[in-house]
């Protein structure tokens, strides 16, 4: 399954939970693990807090701060940092699926990181299987 | 199946390697996948050395370096550095599970990394099974 | 399954894309999801760009910027920075396996992280069942 995300702006963190939960509900599929995945080099995914945006900006500033666009990169396309920041927030997540939705913690939600749009991203979704005593006893 | 851990410290690593292999006895699974995701904001996991216990002050030191306290943080709540470490460790690990243990390297070990405590941390662990063949020929 | 992978520097990030293909082929499996694993606390794995080799160096340099050699290290064996570098890249991927191969984005490979070579490293490879209707349905 994949997700056709449209970013908006050079950074930003796009919450897709929602579709994400979407999907998982158009799949029938009720428990499992699903693998959420960007096939991208200059985007990542992180999991975080969905409540006050600030804590979008502030996730963005400090990667701008660690990773600052003025380096001597050698990478000639200009987007080096874009590749360092998805290094660091990583290209995919793992979460598990219950009653046919992400089982996330009360305050988190699931972010596409854009490092170098605006553009046209995907995302995939994969649903795993549990094993079935031990996925079944959890929680 | 769920860990609870409660942490002493503003930010410290604990290593839930042991209190994890405990939890997979019980279930009685001998192989699989181990999944491991906590459901925080302002936690991580990662693994590395469980051995010298100087390691695990460095990576901490090295987080603070990377993320100071007092910097320009929009998040009204004080602990935007907290979410952003969060973000740098990551917040499941996958581990192989082998003759009803975690596989982990010789100096490898599981942590919980606290960066917002003292807390009481959820911390759950969730078994796939491997794919028949392919997972039973692994070493 | 296990490669073995002998680094050549210091720090280098190694192109194991091909190597995992080829383990993958052998395996006979032809969808599911790859986990793929380091069991060292001094090297990583990242998904990044495998077109333009300046990437990998830009990459590594950053790492160096961020998790400088010289700092004030408690950890004696002269190598707490390779665990912190370890620690921001992570040590495990995974990557669906469509049609007998990882299934990456046009631009991604898959990087064995060396942060304390030279050394001979392995790379685990472990592989998942997709859940049967959903995994069919992607793409």
């Amino acid at each position: 399954m994949v997700l056709t995300v449209r970013t908006r702006r050079k950074a930003e963190l796009v919450d897709i939970t929602a579709a994400l939960d979407r999907l998982i509900a158009e799949s029938g599929l009720r428990e499992g693990i699903g693998l959420i995945f960007v096939p991208h080099t200059t985007a990542g995914l992180t999991i975080n807090e969905n409540a006050d945006p600030d804590v979008r900006e502030d996730l963005l500033a400090a990667l701008e701060r660690l990773v600052p666009e003025r380096a001597a990169w050698r990478h000639r396309e200009g987007n080096a940092p874009a590749h360092v920041k998805a290094m660091l927030t990583g290209g995919s997540q793992l979460v598990a699926i219950e009653n046919g939705r992400l089982a996330l913690g009360t305050w988190q939600g699931v972010f596409l990181c854009e490092f170098d749009g605006p553009r046209e991203r995907r995302v995939f979704l994969r649903i795993l299987a549990a094993a079935g005593e031990a996925g079944r006893r959890e929680r």
